[in-house]
């Protein structure tokens, strides 16, 4: 069998500080669209690719335990939309398409045993899914993170940062459906208008014109924040822990604000989880396979009835992914960012 | 009836920065020792009064919200334990001993209703608890806040900050009789010894002595820490940040290296919290009410049978009270710090 050209996005170096395009290269690598002889492995044609604010941690030379880091001179890993070209594992079949841990490259050979904790196994070919990054694993993230970790009750009050974003969007409107009073931060107009317009937000900011940032959650919370998604981090999360509510929760799902910083930002307002009595948590959405059912269950009705929408921001052709995910940084993106390497 | 003299310790004025005996006056007051006709207050000698590090989030001019803070020109107010000299309440009656909000004085005229909170109706005369200020309050913070917000687990790896304390002795023992590996830091070499040799840790060091938080950690909790029972903040805490495990606890407890400060310092490793997925959880013990009598059946058979022993520094006579309040933000004590103002 000949070999076929395999473009590809590799790091080139651990990155420090904010990462640059210039940290990624895109190179022409080769490969045998061949599984090997008795092997378990699965060939996927890559289709879309997902650019997640996690990435930047696994660019660091440091391994945050568990979640490993790329490797200089390979390929960039990350969350994507694949076809099944041929398979050596009796759950996939060739024409399949999956969704689950790949590469960032034209072509990838994946072991399942390997990746079978990252939900290979979720055929998506018949779902109303239409774009399973979007409303995937950002959609189980905010699914598990406000439901499971934020404990919401109807009536409370809910703050979103980094609110226009992939997690952000959906939160917020889980957060309508569920009854609660939900206001987001974003950094700018458009992402703003956005988070009032289509997302049906309760109100919105760009924290980047708010000077006094806990003078700003006084205006929208004047009764206080019974559950602050928190994906940023930093001064935003001093400001909010101001503002708690007594029993207040914080679900940590990220803190994009911090993650190029070689010293983080001090948090100096802790002292408030025990005037208030707030629980703050960490969570990954990997720890969370058990509810992917129920999730599915949650979030397909209200998906066929329009009452859940998603923006993504779309970038076209792996070598455009770089940039598509050093945006995701300075907040160039508007909404979920995808990297198209194919259409079918 | 005849007025008596009332010796009270005042707060002169509101405290900034660290407290000073100066920041408090002892004066004579006069009290009549008669409950008002037709009223329900309750007339207490006050014999033993407790110094909990909560008492300077008081001194402050800033009510956090629930906490209060204590009036200028008015005595502190804390725990205590108190015989009842006169009872206008059907609770209460002539020659009980209770213990539960009191304030700092000879003699306390005390309304059930407005303290009905604090645990007024915990009458112990016939306890074996013989200081309910070290194992009541204490205990019982120690208790819920080990056993509900740390869901410990035999074999887990417990570290507790400020571990000859009130509540961190009671937690390590707690902790040792779940069958638990348990360090903690303190600030001399006299409670260190303390802790090893008295109340069965199986490490302690001196955190003044140690120049590299996170490598001393790292010595003693090779594999990790998965319950950090935190009572001092700052610092430590973002050096056990590192250090902790998959899936660990942080009960919040208090801070008690950072009341003190006019911005406390910052702690930049919370996005450990994700990595880890750590639960980090604030808590005050008058929230847990319903946990009383577990904890009683719990801790009762211990202090009987001299599994859990208790260590407590005595300060004789409340003109003293000052300086072993100020003490404890200097770590002077060792052990519960008790104020004594009359032994019957």
């Amino acid at each position: 069998m000949a070999e076929v050209r395999n473009k590809q996005v590799v790091l080139r170096d651990y990155v420090v500080g904010f990462p640059k395009e210039s940290d990624m290269n895109t190179v022409e690598g080769r490969i045998t669209l061949k599984v090997p002889e008795g092997s378990s492995d699965v060939l996927l044609k890559n289709l879309y690719l997902s650019c997640d604010p996690y990435m930047r941690i696994l660019m660091s030379k440091i391994d945050h335990e568990g979640f490993g880091c790329y490797t200089p001179g390979s390929p960039l890993a990350g969350l994507g939309v694949s076809k099944v070209l041929e398979s050596g594992h009796p759950d996939y079949k060739k024409g399949d398409l999956v969704w689950g841990m790949t590469k960032w490259e034209e072509f990838s050979l994946m072991n399942h045993s390997k990746h079978a904790s990252l939900w290979m196994d979720v055929v998506l070919a018949s779902h109303i899914l239409v774009s399973s990054l979007s409303t995937g694993m950002p959609g189980m993230t905010a699914y598990v993170g406000f439901f499971e970790v934020g404990s919401p009750k109807k009536g409370e009050n809910v703050f979103i940062s980094a609110a226009s974003g992939a997690v952000g969007q959906l939160v917020g409107q889980f957060a309508k459906l569920t009854g609660c009073y939900v206001v987001g931060s974003a950094g700018s107009k458009e992402k703003v208008d956005l988070l009032k317009n289509k997302l049906g937000f309760d109100g919105a900011f760009n924290y980047k014109e708010e000077s006094d940032l806990d003078a700003t959650l006084k205006r929208y919370f004047p009764e206080g924040i019974d559950i602050y998604f928190e994906n940023v981090g930093g001064k935003t999360l001093d400001a909010v822990l101001l503002n708690m509510r007594f029993h207040g929760r914080i679900p940590v799902c990220g803190m994009i604000s911090q993650y190029n910083l070689a010293q983080h930002e001090g948090v100096t307002n802790l002292a408030h989880l025990i005037f208030k009595r707030i629980k703050m948590e960490g969570f990954i959405v990997n720890d969370f396979y058990h509810s992917y059912s129920k999730f599915l269950e949650f979030v397909l009705p209200h998906i066929r009835e329009g009452k859940v929408v998603y923006v993504e921001d779309i970038a076209e052709g792996l070598e455009n992914g770089p940039a598509a995910l050093v945006g995701l940084y300075t907040g160039r993106n508007v909404g979920k960012q995808v990297v198209v390497v194919a259409r079918d």
